[in-house]
């Protein structure tokens, strides 16, 4: 009885999904729905885009308005805002009642106006964020942020984690653009000191692949540690300088302007922060943490 | 007789060792010592320092020349090299044949330079780097780097184990000191990357303990990936772009300058990366990967 409740259940149809946009991003999401057992309906301008993953068991679309009313749930990622606008342009009576979630890049301000958009018709409407590069879809590093709607969110999370691990940023449709800039910016700033490190032990002879496992070990474990500590300090805006004050990071940061010129490194992403320390020093915050660099960076 | 045996092999004495220099740092590494065990002998200049461990049971050497003699291993960690030199000049003959692990901050040179007089001693020699404050000494994030001596490495590692991961860099003393140097750049890179990202979603509401949790995973998950495919690329000096290409990368930049300009945030850090990016697009490399900035960051 209970094997036979479980084979029951596997064999319950999965939801139906339409994917408009088959760029590299929108076919590995297609092919993501497809290889967890969804019924995929696809479109894409080009019509040629479609046919490898019609080949794997998709179904093309021959028009917008095709595309819109196979499926209740609609995953748009497209070139912009502006593309997404001009092929749904006519659809409004076949978009009320459905769900758009939309996975397309843009800025806060042009999701909360699509999320305006979408509220006139009655069509549910997420805006979201894919924090990976197409061929991570799917895999164990892949998050989608989600914002406007978290009750779509609720409804669709089984489907939607065919992509990659959903998170719920609440029901503010601009916030996860927002977080997508703020973690592309912690990302860059990230690779460029990795590379920064990886060209100062190159210069003693020392390879990349023998300096990474360290400094991934580093980032994973105490950096993340500082941030996770540093955390409430921001929010209350009270920076205890305990484990390290920024007279102390500031003496240690100039070791490696030093280190860095002495081997012909470029200095200039050290000195932005070697900067925002002696900023924060000379206004008499040099016992405080290194958390303190908040109010620097949000003048 | 297999229980027995247990119970002996624990029984045997832990290696005694002498810590010179108690500082917050100097005083961690002998508490962590004492807490695995060691009979532990310290030493400071100013000998109030060690009263509070030896309550917990160490032993107050009443001078240089009574700390060396105690251990076999000699542990230090002072202010700087000039102070190590300082505290062990005219104990030659008595750290010929015994084995110094200093902990001491400093250069690469500095650290070359003492392990060439230690060899001219008879003195085994190892360079270390503390990658911890001192609270988190003997934590699971506390990981200690050595550079000089593999063989002493080997040989003490069950001791060493006490304060934290020993990792282990090679013969090159000055390359675990170069490491410390190459891995805080990257901790304050990672560290303005964050408070960046915290100052740009607060303007629009959020909280840091409500983006911070979504930073620090997808440092430890997609960007640890990011930096492992780049390793490869940064070694074979051949960077396919076939992820994100430049190009691609500084677009999504100029999004995060404007929406930083949008917000009142300061873009000093943000432009340290465009700026490289830029850099490399010019000369023709706009559909390699990040890593080709490794070479932007050598010159």
């Amino acid at each position: 009885m209970h094997e036979q409740e479980n084979s029951m259940s596997h064999e319950l149809p999965q939801e139906s999904v339409t994917v408009i946009g088959l760029g590299a991003m929108g076919t590995a999401l297609a092919g993501a729905f497809l290889a967890a057992g969804h019924p995929t309906t696809v479109w894409n301008r080009t019509a040629a885009k479609a046919e490898p993953l019609v080949a794997r068991g998709a179904v093309a679309a021959s028009s917008p308005e095709a595309a819109v009313t196979a499926s209740q749930l609609i995953v748009a990622c497209v070139l912009d805002y502006g593309t997404l606008r001009a092929v749904l342009t006519g659809q409004e009576a076949a978009l009320a009642g459905r769900t758009l979630v939309n996975l397309t890049s843009g800025s806060p301000e042009q999701a909360r106006e699509l999320a305006d958009w979408a509220a006139g018709l009655g069509l549910a409407y997420l805006d979201g964020a894919i924090m990976i590069t197409p061929p991570g879809i799917g895999g164990p590093d892949a998050t989608v942020l989600y914002s406007g709607a978290p009750d779509v969110l609720a409804r669709h999370r089984p489907t939607l984690a065919a992509l990659g691990e959903p998170v719920d940023l609440g029901p503010d449709a601009g916030i996860a653009g927002l977080y997508d800039t703020a973690l592309l910016g912690l990302m860059w700033s990230a690779l460029s000191g990795w590379l920064h490190g990886v060209a100062l032990v190159g210069a003693d002879g020392v390879r990349a692949a023998e300096f990474t496992p360290v400094a991934t070990r580093w980032l994973s474990g105490a950096v993340a540690g500082f941030i996770n500590r540093y955390t409430a300090q921001a929010d209350a805006r009270t920076y205890p300088g305990d484990d390290a004050g920024l007279d102390i990071h500031l003496a240690a940061m100039e070791h490696l302007l030093h280190a860095s010129r002495a081997r012909g490194v470029d200095t200039t992403l050290p000195e932005v922060f070697a900067g925002q320390a002696r900023q924060a020093i000379a206004a008499g915050h040099g016992a405080d943490s290194y958390a303190r660099l908040i109010e620097v960076i949000e003048k």
